[in-house]
């Protein structure tokens, strides 16, 4: 077993015992949606479905990339899966690394494909990885690994920074995942892990021809914290000890939305990050994103088996439907069209960004008219 | 005894024991009404007594609607009605579909006539029940039962929405307004309960006549923790858990009293949700409201008896006559004209929603002219 | 002994007891003066005297009027006297009722001149009884029983609404007030007790010719809190519930200093209410008062002695001169030249009172040159 | 021994004993990097080096002066140097008075630069001390005992002001500043010690030809706290009270800094005060320093010996590495071109000192460009 598939085994045991938030949060609490009365629709007529990177799904919500790669991991990879192909949601897998350096992995990837024949699956690598040396090739082989209907490329700076073993070459991954946008057959992702896709990188990637993004924001799963708890573990103290940047370094997730509709109106935009009930992922997608999406919420809905997950997913869409219908919104993306106020740091964050709330509020629309028109992208 | 009579006392006992308002407050905490020393008027000189919905009201105060519709709630209709007679304010009863349903409870209900012959008396339905084929015909049943003043149309989309038993189709309640408009003989008036109207659904309800609402925002007695709440009590955990919408969805009453007045400047407004002594209904008023009202509180002043409410009542308006006074005030509605100042949240939040404050500060002046010069609307 | 001169003990006793501040603060919090690493001066340097209502005083710091009228207070006066004198510093006595109605009470208010007999003495007699028939004659009563300096009017409207015995008209004092300033032989000055003068008062106060303010703001001994507490300790509730009235009204010493200077440019204006060391006292000034003032903490510091008094008065003053020196200030009236910040509440409340802060600080430095040009008022 | 020598002593104690911080903090919490997750760099691009004061540093840090002067405080001075010769950083020294009035004081400040023959040294002496006599020949000794790079004039009026020995002297200091600028044959550096450096005094020590100042800012080390916490342990209670002074006084570092630059926009700034791990340093950086400093904690980390100090520092320097990396920065003063974001009390507070956000965050580029086409100031 290598290092990659064993280190993936600490990050899941490190994120059930808790305490991997940092003290900065979403800002999603400086959002309020404003209540509808008279909706003048019924529960019945909302219709969650949306299109994501050009294909359809049954609900705005995406368990995001977490695992794979130790034999151990393979049943939660398969758990999430069915879930995903039940409720019709998008799902992505963790870095694919450990499956092309050790083929004995595969199996625990592609599970993913045998319980969710028809989910929107999507496969993983990190750019660091591509910074390395990994290219097209490496890619096709993650994205065949499990039939993916897309490519994410994880951007983790900050974490390998901070972790032990970690890889401090970024130099070049732009060039790199251009010649992927290029060359794949499917749609490309980029990501964050939970420091926050900014506007200048929204604004790169899109000029390279990237569509699709998963801002994964602050305030929710923080690895640069993880990476610390890890070595701290093991050595007592970190090595490379992060010190106030555990706690107060990223983008954010409701400023990660907004900068990066802002920089890509006609993009297809993951808010995640902190997301944790329905009523989280119906700020994000009223802020400006057209899914939300999760990741450790799924791991701990997870102790209590397949079920829990279920009944996880199925509260969050409940909870997600009943915010469309008391703002007035049938389909996710008329969240677009609902009021919403903006206050204190957030106001001023964003107002520091030049971003003018209101414009901004305003603009949304378009995109829905663009997305309209163009029936995709 | 039908379903919806035993969830009242259900209701009853649950308000009772504490624990159902929102973690977001009224926001009646960003406002000051500024104090004047040299008010040029005695206390003898304050004259309470002001229109409401084209009557007039011994003080601007109203216990809106909470019960009937079961035996053991009846003393707390009569108790109300009572009160309301002696200080000449207005008073609201509860949903009275359970003795449309059912004969043998319009007594829980007419009760408030027979012990408040003079009192302004609401009527109330529900817009869940407009939707389901209720029309002219109940509502004139609810108003003939109790002699009503006015009817009160409730919307409680969110308490629909997370109740077990809950409806959720809300489709067609602004046409079948409209037709109560046009064909009641006595004022409709759209409230809330507890989640607060907007000046999205304010605009649509003028527009189709109604010129009476209640605002009931954010802030107090909050129906979706309620029913969250019995949901528990009944099944270990709510069938349809709410997170944290139970706590942080909905129009604070600060804002929707503004947004109220700003949508609809000709219209009667009880400011209402979350007022708890006469300093906040003072507030409510100086924000644009005509009067303002409470529910809550007076159940759990009940528990002292008849006298307890009394107390209580006569309490709040010494304490509004005070703050009327020291702010220069001689009628509830000279509270439009005083200095009052708003700051942080609510400042932000009223000017994501478009209001410019120093503007609609000013305006409220605009509404006490017409006021006068129609000398009801 | 009369009823008034009785309660005069108790409120003693309940100041020194403590817990009479509001939960609302002066709102100096959100103010601070720019400290200079070079300003170009010695401690020797620093010269404390003002003029106050045309006289000099040694220092900018008047002991604001609490007592007489019981033979129990008159040690504390006479205290105060000593302290007052020894700093060249101005102090009020308490209302003069009790002595103007028995004249076995004078000698507790004439101890005063006494033991000053070269200190800035302020009479005082109550706004509300002016308005049910005090005027010029019982006013030179007040002023001869001390050989006054000046007389203060104060106007408590909130203690009255909330005492049980307490008077609650308020009728006509403005016109009083005219007639005194145009009688007195000595200036006028109009005060608050703890609940704030207003931009609106001041304007009216000036415009009868009242030159002389003592803002008296929220944020420290509050009245309406203490009528409470005593009737409660009577009779088990409050008679008269202030409920958050009682915490939350009145307006902030912060903002009625600004407020006051901004309707009274060529005015002299005591910044006073919850003024507690000389840091406060130089931020009083800087935001536009001429001296600073305070009250209840006299009676604590008595609690040791006139020496404890001496001791808390040295140190407010040494705590001024330092802070004048560390903003570059030689006089007291420098400190309208220097640079202060105003931030969150603060600001947004002067905002809503349509107060532009950059102009108002600039508008300080008029007051300034007025002052030099008239060398009084 | 003399006085001078025995306090150095007591003030290292108290300052090992902590709890010499004050409530204010440094208001760099209300501050953001914007972080990028594509910077297109490799953590070895990152380079450290800058130029400090016309002389070439290995990284941007530099550890103010604090001590010598004893013979018991030598070894803090020989371990700090060593570690600045280690890592290529500055340093300064303590108050060099005590050796100028005692020459066998000499050795505790001259180990400073026979244990670090490279690192940039800086000489130190007090404003008060130039206000009572010293001059050109004082300063030039300063630097010859320790063969200075630069020389500190540090202006510490708070401190004086409630020290028990304090001198209250602080007239003619700017123009013994200006003599030594035109003298001294190494720059002068003007800092204050916690309390921090303003705009005003900024623009008058940058009219006599000061460019190099170290803002010493609030929110770190109180010498204000720490005179009356001495004068306290040896009377019971301070001599000189300063009550909230010590506590609420001084401008926060995160204004110190943008207050400098904005008034120099050409000079050296060190910011510091408060500053506790790469993040503050690279933080303060963004904001507009050239460098960061910090203080008392090299004496905490101290307490484990002079690897405790080295690896704290080198903790800190891989964080600002980070950090730089993580805003898309390859040299430190690359930050002056990171997005930054500023909120709440921090930008109410630069807009009521007349500075415009947006605007000056955009000059902080031209700072960059003077420096390049300069290569020096
Ligand atoms: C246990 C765990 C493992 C993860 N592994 C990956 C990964 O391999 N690739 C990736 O792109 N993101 C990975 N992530 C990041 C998530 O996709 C997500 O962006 C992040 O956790 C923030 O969302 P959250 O706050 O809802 O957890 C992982 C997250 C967790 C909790
Ligand atoms: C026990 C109880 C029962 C209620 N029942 C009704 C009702 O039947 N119809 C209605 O319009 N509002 C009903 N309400 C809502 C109140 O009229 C009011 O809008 C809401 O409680 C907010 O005000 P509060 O915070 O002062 O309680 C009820 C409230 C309570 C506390
Ligand atoms: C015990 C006590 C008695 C007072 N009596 C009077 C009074 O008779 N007349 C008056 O004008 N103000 C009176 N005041 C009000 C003070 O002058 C002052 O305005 C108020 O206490 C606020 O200042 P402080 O917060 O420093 O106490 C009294 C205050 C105290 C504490
Ligand atoms: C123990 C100690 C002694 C100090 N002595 C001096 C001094 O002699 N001269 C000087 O300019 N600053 C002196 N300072 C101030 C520091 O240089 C620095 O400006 C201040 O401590 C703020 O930084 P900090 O918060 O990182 O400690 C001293 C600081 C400490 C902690």
């Amino acid at each position: 077993m290598t290092f990659t598939s064993a280190r993936k085994l600490e990050h899941i045991d490190i994120v059930r015992k808790g305490g991997v938030e940092p003290q900065e949060t979403t800002l999603l609490e400086y959002v309020r949606i404003v209540h509808r009365s008279l909706p003048e629709a019924n529960l019945e007529d909302i219709d969650l479905s949306v299109k994501l990177c050009g294909r359809e799904l049954g609900a705005p919500l995406i368990i995001t990339g977490m695992t794979g790669g130790h034999p151990d991991v393979e049943p939660i990879n398969a758990a999430i899966a069915e879930v995903a192909e039940k409720f019709g949601i998008a799902m992505g897998v963790g870095s694919q690394r450990a499956a092309i350096e050790d083929s004995s992995m595969i199996h625990t990837f592609s599970v993913v494909r045998e319980r969710a024949p028809h989910a929107f699956i999507v496969a993983n690598l990190g750019g660091a990885q591509l910074a390395k040396g990994y290219g097209v090739k490496e890619a096709l082989k993650a994205v065949e690994m499990i039939r993916a209907d897309a490519i994410a490329i994880h951007l983790n700076i900050g974490q390998e920074l901070f972790q032990d073993e970690g890889d401090t070459k970024f130099s070049g991954v732009l060039e790199k995942v251009a010649e992927l946008v290029e060359e794949m057959p499917v749609p490309v992702i980029v990501k964050e892990v939970g420091t926050g896709l900014s506007a200048e990188d929204i604004s790169a990637l899109r000029s390279v021809g990237v569509k699709c993004f998963d801002v994964a924001g602050l305030g929710g799963t923080n690895w640069i914290k993880i990476e610390a708890l890890r070595s701290k573990a093991k050595h007592g103290a970190p090595l490379r000890d992060p010190a106030s940047i555990a706690d107060l370094w990223g983008n954010p997730t409701a400023i990660a939305i907004v900068e990066a509709r802002n920089a890509a109106p006609d993009a297809y935009i993951i808010g995640s990050g902190g997301l944790r009930d329905g009523h989280d992922v119906a700020k994000a997608i009223a802020l400006g994103a057209d899914v939300g999406g999760f990741a450790a919420p799924a791991l701990r809905a997870l102790s209590a088996g397949r079920e829990g997950l279920e009944r996880y997913v199925s509260q969050i869409l409940y909870q997600l439907k009943a915010a469309m219908l008391m703002s007035g919104s049938k389909r996710p993306q008329d969240l677009w069209l609902a009021g919403i106020t903006i206050w204190g740091r957030l106001k001023d964050e964003l107002e520091s960004r030049g971003i003018n709330i209101g414009s901004y509020l305003n603009s949304r629309a378009m995109t829905l008219l663009w997305r309209r028109r163009d029936n995709d992208i």
